[in-house]
């Protein structure tokens, strides 16, 4: 599997701000983004060849052979010079760059003619921090893909292993075949976020059904959030995919159909896990309130018992301290019988037992407590 | 009815993780996957053979007649190998044949020209827990149909029954009508599955609008996890054969369409089902919600006939057990009177009665634990 | 009006199912089906007979004039035989048979080429019982109309009646208008349910405003689940008939089309009907619910006005009711005042008034009980 | 603005009730009906005529001149027959004319070849009452339009007046160009209505968070229940006019279109605010149930607070109430010590100001009250 | 970024209300809108020019140059009969001019033949007052673009200063691409107005995950508010430039498409923004009821805890302040006892303690408070 990288973690909160006094197709200058270092892999079905492009220099870009399959592979997006030179080589639409550099687009597929461009948002979570997204921006031309990605990274090596070894005849189709690869690599990638995601929701299950606390409400929520920000990412990458799967495209051809319509399966399988769990999450509020108005009922229920045996109890004590003068003859005979104080105790537990006898048939002396520890 | 098998019980929860660096297309080993077994029933409107492929001998299947149909039935994803061959002996696209053997797909039908390839899930219930489900692939060729299941089974002996005895022309049809046949079968499997549910839910009902408790919620929210199951299962598949439907394929000649019709209704009866007893699910919080509420409420009510009768008697009595000097003519005259204690009595009585009247007039005197018994 | 059948109340969990095993278009034994009979009218512009098929003779079908239209009026399910006869007669497809005789199905258009089948409900509600459903099937070919009913019943008289009496030309047209006109007679009898329905959710909305009781509740949800049940005969047919409507089918002449429109039309009024409906019980809910929350804030205030101004006295009470030595001068000087008693009713009243004053400020003395009458 | 008129005003409920065996196309008797008087106005660019027909005497509309457009305008439809002629007379088809006067139809557009038939609702309001509903239609001819309402009104007399003016070159168009404007003006009576529901609505929004009572929940229902009404009236023409936008009709010419879809437009507006006000409502409950929570939980800590303080001192003052025997050296010293009650007094304002100090941390003392005034 | 204008902040009621009566089409008088000023720009790939023209004088737009694009952008509209002209100069239909002028109109797309009219809305927001809204109608015409807009402003001065500088060739473009652009930069104005509103929920968030107040419920419910206004304003936009995207127009080239469809995406970025925030803002209310709800649990227990403790012990303690006789032996020997005073003490301590234990292993100590301090 893939080392892990170091995805900027971004907010569901919409913070980034292109000046709306900017051109359509700026390419705005971003200071803090990763240094911009370009990897060429050429090959056909027999040679496979690996170079770095020094800056300046994009004469292989320039010149490269009309029988191979040319990956432009440009990781980090600050030198814009060096991005802009790259397009003009490859005779990229401006709009179509601009939207590979500033990062934040959605995913999407736009056909320019000559070019096929998708954007694809690469995946990684951690359980702290929950999901961080990449923007990988892919340029399907004739006989060359480009991708532009934010950080140096490898979540594509296994596919650039397979190139080198020449496994699948992955090197006897087209650059469109190769295009399809890098996006349906870039969706794997979605597979091992979700079962994290899937792991949390199973013990948040657990929890919910057997001990709710406080804690698992804000558990709750925050697992909504992170299925938001995936939804954001997958939607809009389904809706792409099978637009392009029903219309097609010349670059790609026939056979590599059936590997788009995988790739695409696998974005609808990632978007009916996504459904699932937000369903699950709306389950688990359910559930959760309920136990609290249970809970909350059952606190009710013992200050009820309480109250309804001692207060009468209390009053009836009260009774007998009072100081009516007992000289008078109606008042208060029975503080002068001999077992009068025994008669009380007699009264007041059988008062007390009637009412246990009450509350255990309503069912309340039971399930206090049972279910109702705070963790 | 078929005989139970032993399908495994997934999770909604997505746990099968495939290396996100394995090419599309690859068959990755599994090696807890039930042995491979394939046995071949070949037929045509007056003959009908069984046999059983032994392993490395794909013999009959590659010389097949062509002027019968030959169903290819795999039982067991185990042996990768023999996977494979058969899927050459067929000329199987690959990324077909890893869908097959990779479970856990959505339902879907695909098509790859000469083949239609179709995934459906087998569903089995038991009520303590709950569904299963097993993929079965179906690949209708010319000629031919491939299914591959993951345990061997016998969900389709039925049709193998019926079409040994030949009935209903059975045997007269293509593959295609074949192919049609073994995915209604699987579908009809649903329906005692769905009637476990609809008794479950039933008796749910009852128990909710009479007694509900804390384990209703649980039951409720049980339920609803397997009906999330179900539908993922079948909204799929539900669109599949409605577009196979409408598009028809040419393996499928126009007789067959009638039965794939049936089997496509059949799925939207299913997921009608599913529908309603979602929603019923969704009425069953309301009311337990209610009823949780309604019980709060009682439980209030008593402890305030409680204490607004008791309190303020406590209070009178606290009063005339006050140890104000009576030698002062003002202090507490009412302790010297005669019949003090006796209009401390009445006054008492008289003053819980007036409460007694309130509270029967706001009517909450009755009620109180007639629906309120925790069961 | 039609007399009142005897339906079945079918509940709205799943319940029926046949065999897995069974092929499909298998007519499945249902011995607790009525038993059947077969009437026949048969018309053109001039004439009009009806007769009445005897078990085992069905040259009155077989020999069917070719310029005439014959209604073949099945009635009880029973004799399987027989209706295969008809159907055989009549060259219907085993499928449509099947539908027609295995009850149950959704409401649907299914064009069988020569044939043009349509599955509709028969509605009967009572106000006890709620809706009962009965499947009339209708097969429209060339020069016939086959209907399949499950008990001997009436909704059809008054077409009957008007095709007797040759009333608005209706003999004038073919086949696909009878089919027309009885597709419109059943969904006519949709609305005096629906005008039932009406009644009971206006009586109830008076009374959850007015004194929610706990059997309001049973109520709404009683009545959710008719229209539940009401929705899932009426959307699908909604549907079915639209698109018939929209793609047409030959056995229906063009001046059929406005009064199929006009059918159409009344299901889509159904529709939008139930929708209202649903979406005024989710309303009533919502009222009940803050009904409900408001009672218990009533009752909570009540005991906290209660407490609060007892509570303080009974402690004050308690004060002068303690018996520290009074030989120590600075133990308890009041018990030794002249007014020492009158200043503590007055002390006591006090506080009391100063409490009554703030509840009554809060708003908190009025209003309890006012709409807390439990009925 | 045009005079109000006396709409009846309709229940959400359905109530109306045709005979089941009412063949369709019929027109039901309707004694209650207002009485039926037609105006007809007939013009081209140079003439504008108005006259009224007597009735039986359709001359003027069956000799109506060619070259002009005639407005056939019946108001009030209680005379069956004489409408029947007039649909004789514009050869009008039995089942529009049956939907024109059997008031209640959903709002649509239907093509009857030679005639276009739309049916539109009259919308009135009133604060007390809520909407008022009448059923328009307007069947759209070759050269005429007939229109037919359920009261002799003037929400066209706007129109009319323009018409007699022959302002915006009104009269220079055909029927389609009428049949249109008088749709316009219909729609145009929405807006004040839908004022009226929005000053409503903002009172409402204040109230409910300031000051929320029980009325305003009876409020926010009683409009939400205008919202359903107001939406089943719109919603029908909204799809209605975009399918005729969409698929056109020969009455209607292409200088009709952007008038049309202006009435289109005004159509989706009015949709638009009354799915914002739906929405609008549901906050409103949302608000209204968490005040209500919010009031709750304010009693409550009221309730707790003063138990808190008191319940521990009575008990104290309770404690020294006891009468154990002074005699014993062990029992209650405390009773003899010179200074025992006002350490009494000391430890109680002690105890009492802990709490105090406790509950004012936890910020439970303020705010009770507050916004809990009960309006 | 453009300078602050002065935008009317409309409400979400529908308040504005154009007479019944009025004709479609007529430009209703508006006293209070901004004085009309219309400044001329007009250019090509060489030329730029700019001029403002004087009331009256239509010359340098009736003798617009036919090789270059006018942009004519119409600033206030209150001067009618200068709109009127500019309209009948540039051949506008009336209706276009009516939509323009009466402002309120939903973001739509219209297609007038050889103009096309676009109305979108400007946004502005700040913090206290919440969005204001401003319409802008663009209609595109053969080498003309004119632009109406409420106030005079400058939200498109950065195009216009774009234009002057003839960068990003926007000046060899058609009226088409010109109109792109305003579209767009209009567009662009939303996003700060979305950062600002996401600033506002992430501090809600944090507020009311930490210490949820009365105020953050009303936060909620304005930026609920917001959203829906918002959604309102972009939704249509939404439609509307996706159905043009996929229609295309004669007067937007083939060049201009990639910049149209990039607007597009813009607008179907923040809708999604806006779905994402009412999302979230319907989780805030879980939260917050949730916590309510567990507000009001504590309260309960603090309360039952205090009650539990003390009333037993109440009891104990006024049963001992009885006045039975004790010269009779069995009444009240306890208080006799030498160490009776001290026992009483050591059960009263034993029974709270024995409460403590219970309530401590239920949990219920711990917690109060703890995130329950108001704010």
């Amino acid at each position: 599997m893939a080392k892990r990288r170091h995805l900027k973690h971004r907010s569901v909160f919409y913070r980034r701000f292109t000046s709306a006094a900017a051109a359509p197709g700026t390419l705005v200058a971003q200071p803090e983004a990763e240094p911009t270092r370009v990897k060429l892999i050429s090959f056909d079905a027999d040679a496979f060849e690996e170079v770095e492009v020094r800056p300046g220099d994009l004469s292989p870009i320039i010149n490269r052979p009309k029988d191979r399959v040319l990956w432009i592979d440009v990781q980090g997006l600050r030198d814009h010079g060096m991005i802009q030179q790259i397009g003009d080589a490859l005779d990229l639409h401006h709009l179509l760059l601009a939207d590979a550099v500033n990062v934040g687009q959605r995913p999407k597929v736009e056909d320019y003619g000559r070019v096929l461009f998708i954007i694809v948002r690469h995946a990684q979570r951690d359980a702290e921090r929950g999901f961080a997204w990449e923007q990988m921006a892919i340029a399907i031309g004739d006989g060359f893909v480009a991708t532009f990605q934010e950080t140096a990274g490898d979540c594509l090596d296994p596919l650039r292993e397979r190139l080198r070894q020449g496994k699948q005849s992955l090197r006897t189709h087209g650059a469109g075949f190769l295009g399809c690869m890098i996006v349906d690599g870039v969706i794997d990638g979605y597979f091992p976020a979700l079962e994290g995601v899937g792991e949390e929701l199973e013990q948040l299950e657990g929890q919910i059904i057997n001990a709710p606390s406080r804690d698992s409400l804000h558990q709750i929520y925050r697992l909504k959030r992170e299925m938001m920000s995936m939804r954001r990412s997958t939607w809009p990458l389904r809706d792409a995919l099978s637009h392009l799967l029903r219309d097609g495209h010349p670059l790609l051809e026939e056979q590599v159909r059936p590997y788009l319509r995988d790739a695409a399966d696998h974005v609808i399988q990632i978007v009916d896990i996504i459904e699932t769990y937000r369903e699950l999450g709306a389950s688990f509020i359910d559930v959760y309130l309920s136990s609290l108005s249970n809970r909350t009922n059952q606190v009710m229920r013992l200050l009820t018992v309480m109250s309804s045996i001692f207060i009468p109890l209390t009053f009836l004590a009260g009774v007998y301290g009072m100081n009516f003068d007992r000289s008078q003859p109606h008042n208060m005979p029975e503080l002068g019988w001999a077992f009068g104080y025994r008669a009380f105790w007699v009264v007041s537990l059988a008062m007390a037992g009637g009412m246990m006898v009450v509350f255990w048939k309503l069912g309340w002396l039971g399930g206090i407590g049972k279910d109702d520890r705070e963790t």
